[in-house]
């Protein structure tokens, strides 16, 4: 039996601003910092350890792993980085404020953008600053393969490679993993393992800061999932991601 | 032409303290951050960026080196750690007040300790507290090649199959290359650039935070090395190094 730890990362600054956050590479807050400290704590009170870390090449995740690490005595750790462990694209809306987005487009515009499985927000101008195509983080990227927007489908379907060549494969070689990510693609994850389907997957929500453990088979089938800590607060931190994008 | 860049982790708790550190693993102080932190500064400004980064198990380098790549925009880079790259490793003296040994040994004792390129200090005994043969960091090496103690001549000796095996073949690459690391291990390596004697390599003294450039040839020869910054503050802060092992 296998052991897999998810982490999304801590609250970021745009997070509290409310804002659509995407691919832009925003940092922690103080809170955000303190909650990947305490993910670290957790996950070193319940005994489990790693061999290798994932996480994506947005600092937010990074510096949530880095703080977690920290906190395990697992500074030295080797960590791996991909662009396909990112955040959800968010296209046009990156940098909007969720709630006057909601005002000015509807509550259900928005939560269509936000829940649907595969309506994608409207894209990014490829010139747009906002885009990444300059970035030289993807720059080993081909161009046209640097998204404009994802819906979650579009998420889903680049996350997937990646658990089935780098991370599935470690965990087979009995290395010990935990993934430190982003709202949509630990959902994309939690949606493979768990078998969800496209409708029931928008309905889930995945806390900050809050580790998600599985217990996966021989074959990476979970056998059961929790998450480490108060289950009640958990439960609080996922309903407050659901309601990030009503108007009031 | 390549570029290599050097750096000594900031402070350490047992910098502050005047501790004997060697393979102790210990925390950063918040001037050792602010130093970590200007080095990426110093970096960024000198318009110099990287493709990989080396850094040891030690926590107090790899911190340097995250802050330091924070403040570059480079949370994303692949980074490897390696024993290798540690402190010398101060034997029976790690953990004890580097004035308070004076006191007891003498000034000139423990000025061959620190200074002498092939006297190791006492040997810790395998079965000492203190020893990291337990250490899981270290659980892949053969116990036997656990050093039990270092002078500077097996410091260097561990560090340049490293530099031969690893960071030089990267460099001819073509990959842009930082190194965070210790005043020892930082040592070995300048002493094997630079072809500096046995003798002199002891009285060189690499100041902590502050970025060491060199240019090397194609042959990895260097063309010249400068630090980054202010070159008195650099100067003010390898005479700090110097002193510490005096009584008063």
């Amino acid at each position: 039996m296998y052991k897999l730890v998810l982490i999304r990362h801590g609250e970021s600054t745009w997070n509290l601003e409310n804002r659509f956050t995407g691919w832009t590479d925003v940092d922690l807050t103080a809170t955000g910092v303190e909650q990947a400290k305490q993910a670290g704590r957790l996950i070193k009170e319940a005994g489990l350890d790693f061999d290798v870390a994932y996480t994506s090449v947005l600092k937010r995740a990074v510096w949530t792993l880095w703080h977690c690490l920290d906190q395990m005595d697992r500074t030295w750790l080797p960590v791996v980085h991909s662009w396909r462990l990112n955040e959800r694209h968010y296209g046009a809306l990156q940098g909007l404020n969720k709630a006057e987005t909601a005002k000015q487009y509807g509550d259900e515009q928005v939560l269509v953008w936000r829940r649907s499985y595969d309506t994608p927000p409207p894209p990014l101008e490829s010139n747009d600053p906002r885009s990444e195509r300059g970035d030289i983080r993807y720059a080993k990227m081909n161009p046209a393969d640097i998204p404009l927007t994802e819906c979650l489908k579009d998420t889903v379907a680049r996350v997937l490679p990646f658990w089935n060549d780098s991370v599935a494969p470690a965990i087979k070689l009995g290395k010990r993993v935990v993934i430190a990510a982003h709202g949509n693609s630990i959902r994309a994850l939690v949606k493979y393992l768990d078998g969800i389907g496209d409708d029931e997957i928008v309905g889930l929500n995945i806390p900050n800061g809050i580790p998600l453990v599985y217990e996966l088979d021989a074959d990476l089938k979970p056998i059961k999932s929790y998450y480490l800590g108060d289950a009640e607060a958990a439960a609080k931190a996922a309903a407050a991601v659901a309601n990030q994008g009503k108007k009031a």
